[in-house]
């Protein structure tokens, strides 16, 4: 199979490193405005969905796009809280302030921001960030995928991990049941790799990208819960399999996704097909 | 239905805040011996059944230990990695240094020490710590639940959340087979609340008494995994209801739980039934 050309490529490792450290100033911005929030408090609203934001989320995107706006003018926004941005621009921000708003607003501490830059729609870097966690992961394009300055570099699973103790990060049922009808896919994945965890997006993705989860998967996301995931876990030396996305009425765009150390992908891809 | 006599209602309150006292400072030792391990690093082995265990994991239990000797040496302690002292004293410690050994071995931070002390095996005190989540819950009988100085109250679940938004902590279906054969109690708790979390125990049960769960439960797991569920619970205005204990042949004894607002908690226990 011959591959399209990438149009990454043309980026040079130079601008690689410039788009890597705006990320990572990006970053270093929503948890400064989240981190504030939590010391003054911060008010909470039910979403149309009945999903809920907060003044940090809010205002934490806002101090994302107007720093972006600063640093990359030449790059568009999408995010999860205020309106899309020069979307058809060949640089595109995706940004969710808070990944994990419920668990914020319950002032418990496992929640994150995530932040991927895209050259037509291919990641070239990416962060998450969990303020109140102090864990941070960045990936760039060519670049590596690192823990401050530990390099990420995923194994491969041991194939003597019998499936029973693979450890998968699996979102719960209602995930495969709220856009579609795929409950079955739910429960053939979790009788056959039973050993999962289901935690927040961002901690999850950022486990696999650090090995502490062999693999882990999404079901019908919105594209900004996945901004950061490929370039992480491929710079980290795992796979990344699209599982392919639609327009979901009253949504918009919903994704999938299975990604984490090469063989554990193949594994739990089985299981799905 | 009369109730036999609690043999708490003879321990003063004076004496219940200095019990209280105590497993604070036990806490306190075993999260300093902990981020002292974390800072210095520390060593990694795997136990014969196949789960593993640190330099930390021996170092808090026994720094939790020493000091639990010489402020109560009228308590015996039961904890995971060294031997029992004291089981047949009317008050027992029981104490897990660190739940959540493989997640603290990947360097991740969500893991935590439970502590509890039993009178005649009811619970008087409890406590949760997540040492580098500065995250902390304590309980005493009579004392109420506390979150440093917030007094933990668990308002009723609001009888218009439907089953499939009830925040459920769920443990992964590997927990319903390991030791069992009840895999489709996991099956039918997980379609009928789907919108359940599977995270560390010590989390599960912080968020719980916290009211960031609505309920959670756990099946066939070890007497300290639950050492400071019930009291923080109960004196959070919740609910526990004790599913059975039983000694597995290998392991020792076994127990199972349902915990969290008084209504999901019924909700729940009607789909295990």
């Amino acid at each position: 199979m011959s591959e399209a050309r990438d149009p990454r490529d043309a980026v040079s490792t130079t601008e690689r490193r410039r788009y890597l450290d705006v990320a990572l100033a990006l970053a270093d911005r929503s948890r400064a405005v989240i981190l504030d929030h939590v010391r003054r408090g911060f008010g909470v609203e039910v979403k149309p969905d009945a999903s809920l934001v907060t003044d940090a989320d809010v205002a934490a995107e806002r101090a994302v796009r107007e720093r972006a706006a600063e640093l990359t003018p030449e790059a568009g926004v999408v995010g999860e809280e205020l309106a899309d941005t020069g979307v058809g621009n060949d640089l595109v921000w995706v940004v969710d302030p808070i990944d994990g708003t419920a668990e914020f607003a319950s002032h418990m501490p496992v929640y994150g921001t995530i932040i991927g830059l895209f050259l037509d729609g291919r990641p070239l870097v990416g962060v998450i960030d969990h303020p109140e966690l102090d864990l941070r992961v960045h990936a760039g394009f060519g670049l590596g995928a690192w823990k401050g300055d530990r390099r990420l570099l995923l194994d491969d699973l041991d194939i003597a991990v019998p499936d029973r103790a693979l450890r998968l990060g699996l979102p719960a049922r209602i995930g495969f049941t709220r856009r579609s009808d795929d409950g079955p896919t739910f429960d053939r994945v979790a009788a056959r790799f039973p050993n999962f965890r289901t935690l927040q997006t961002c901690y999850t993705h950022a486990c696999t990208a650090l090995g502490a989860l062999d693999a882990a998967m999404e079901w019908n996301v919105r594209p900004w819960d996945l901004a950061a995931t490929r370039i992480l876990v491929e710079e980290a030396g795992g796979a990344y399999l699209d599982l392919g996305h639609f327009d979901h009425p009253g949504t918009g765009t919903v994704c999938s996704a299975l990604f984490g150390r090469p063989s554990a992908v193949r594994r739990v891809a089985e299981a799905i097909a």
